[in-house]
């Protein structure tokens, strides 16, 4: 059971958008039991397309393509789905019906125009999935024992066909294994030390487990895969092959990713359930840290807030660092980090503060010190403490190594 | 001249990552004149690996393969690339002593390890492409006119390759011929509708210009790329077309893209050239409007700083917006969300104060409203207003819908 994604538009190959869809596929796939064999991205050109579909029907049984089903020219796939089963587009009744539904609530009552109404073309041997959220639909066609699958490129409006049309039909149509992905979080300690620790474990791993080491600014992800029909199996398996593992890394291990997702995640739920409140501020990290917070749902049950002072007066000013300590320490110091997790505790009544202080480069702030030198601070009502880190000289490298420290420092704050 | 990238990873295929190396090769290649074929990404498999750089052997004349080079067992690219080429891996020790250099200064003084010690077994046709900031050197592999370029996946790592040492060499190996995009940024009107009024423009392009329509929430990208070896011609022509273009989309054209990158940057660079501060005050965007200009530098010159008050009473402690004002209007109305600016422009001492208010869902938050209401408000000297929006119901979709248009009225404010 393969499946291929083909994301179709020149503004990936040109650089010009991250394909971000291929990503949330290969999940949703993964999650039903249907491995991704390849990711292609393709021009908006017709020959390569249909290129393109016909190497991927060798090698998969479910082809999914994304992308090109605009209403302006340079968006082809549908012609070139039409002319890749021989087939002719027909005009849906359901889909136009759809089409005007959604200007007429969202757009305007004026009628709709010949190049909105060019959305309710489809091949005719398609099967339509409709889109709640926009006027190109899903066309789902079936080939023998494989399947085609067309969606829109739009991000929200292909995931919700995934999610409430793809998956639905696919668990219906093919039986599928399990697939098991595990993945443990691990801080402070570097990809090759780590293996080294445990590579007696490695060696003796099953050979259905296949493990993989994920570095990153700050963290190694060590991820755990797995795949069968014998869903108890694998899953007792993998559970004792962690058990195991466990004790061997217990000083760097901070959770696992599929299960809270994220260090963030992890906080959240402990804040959460402790009843503790957190306020966060934040200099070189310019609302990041926060943002890590509030992108999921529920953040209100344990962020009171955040101060972004990004200017040294604004330090001052909204959260009453003093002016003498800055001129003493400089705005990157101890001093000032500490400060400022002091000071937003109170002005946002929370139980933990935490801040941020440094030179994220490539220009240096305001006050003293070398790019890449960063302050954290966490402070409680009864302590505060900072520590100095060298995040190096990439202004994007710095920003994020700091956050990634500062979830770190308050994972242990909150465990 | 074509390239094609391959980007070697389970990661990328089970959607545990996005792959962001892809679209800064092709962004980068494109700068010199080499357009990107595809882009392939394949599962950490021997076959799988030698058989898309076969297939990318045939379409391409530059392939660049990220991804793979670790020191784990899971790392096979630099075997399977020896196999490729019929080549056997030999000791470098440049690569040696460097990786003995990064480890005695940023790690340890410990004498290194057998694992890190193989990072300098390259394979014997490879010319070295050093990496200074990591273990994983690059390698420059030619057959005939052909060039296989292998780099580490760390992203931060790889571009500092691709920047530094690939694109130098390609230069020096390649005549390329010139690609220009111009993309222009435009607010506020549909695709299909841009599309049809542009229309009679669009079909009297000529042929090596190519038009591409980009959609995302709440605004349209207008792209024209073309391509050629005369590069006076190809700059002349693409310029005449959109001084033709402008007219008929003055009351949607914000920018270029190119030219200042985004929304954020047009204004960063009108506040810092009319000497202006600005301060936020967010609420439902959590971090993300601050983020999008702190994650430039320079946002020190005008930026003085942003309160993220989350939880209602922060909005009172922090801010000073009054409780009676809450109590009477709800936490998500133009009354909260006019003084939330006013206020936060106050607290700060800025020029401009511009602040977001509303329910980003699942869950309502605080106090009253649907789901996907939205007030943004702008505060000046002079005068304060604010507007309301629907921004459906998606958690994401509100959050960076919202960060759009607060940046799409900032942008008409400071024009």
């Amino acid at each position: 059971m393969y499946a291929e994604i083909i994301t179709i538009g020149d503004e990936i190959l040109i650089g010009q958008i991250v394909d971000t869809n291929s990503a949330f596929i290969g999940k949703a796939l993964n999650s039903i039991g249907v491995s991704v064999y390849q990711i292609t991205s393709v021009q908006d050109d017709k020959l390569h397309i249909l290129k393109a579909l016909a190497l991927a029907e060798k090698s998969a049984d479910i082809i999914i393509v994304t992308g090109g089903l605009g209403p302006t020219k340079d968006d082809i796939t549908k012609h070139t789905i039409a002319e890749y089963f021989n087939d002719v587009l027909i005009l849906n009744n359901a889909v136009l019906a759809h089409v005007e539904y959604l200007f007429k609530t969202y757009i305007t009552t004026a009628p709709i125009s010949d190049l909105n109404r060019k959305q309710a073309l489809v091949p005719s041997k398609a099967k339509i999935l409709m889109n709640d959220f926009g006027t190109a639909p899903g066309m789902w066609i079936e080939k023998e024992k494989k399947t085609f699958i067309s969606l829109p490129g739009v991000p929200f409006e292909m995931k919700s066909l995934i999610e409430n049309k793809v998956l639905p039909e696919l668990i219906k149509k093919y039986k599928r294994p399990f697939i098991l992905h595990r993945t443990l979080l691990t801080y402070g300690l570097g990809e090759s030390a780590l293996a080294e620790r445990i590579e007696e474990w490695e060696d003796a791993l099953p050979d259905y487990i296949k493990l993989a080491y994920l570095p990153s600014l700050g963290r190694v992800r060590i991820r755990l895969s797995a795949k069968g029909f014998d869903e108890e199996l694998i899953r007792n398996e993998v559970e004792k092959q962690i058990t195991t593992l466990l004790p061997q890394i217990k000083d760097v291990f901070v959770g696992y990713e599929e299960k809270e997702s994220s260090l963030e995640k992890i906080i959240a739920t402990r804040l959460t359930n402790k009843k503790l409140t957190l306020a966060i501020a934040e200099s070189c990290t310019g609302g990041k840290l926060t943002e890590r917070f509030t992108a999921n749902s529920g953040a209100s049950n344990y962020l009171k807030g955040s101060a972004i002072t990004y200017a040294t007066q604004s330090k001052i000013d909204v959260l009453g660092v003093s002016s003498d300590e800055i001129k003493a320490h400089g705005v990157v110091s101890h001093q000032v980090a500490e400060s400022m997790a002091v000071k937003v505790r109170e002005v946002f009544h929370s139980d933990i503060g935490v801040a941020t202080t440094g030179h994220a480069g490539p220009d240096k702030g305001e006050g003293e010190g070398e790019v890449g030198t960063v302050f954290i601070a966490i402070a409680t009502k009864e302590t505060v403490f900072s520590n100095r880190f060298t995040m190096g000289n990439h202004r994007t490298k710095v920003i994020n190594k700091t956050v990634n420290k500062a979830l770190e420092l308050l994972e242990k704050e909150v465990f």
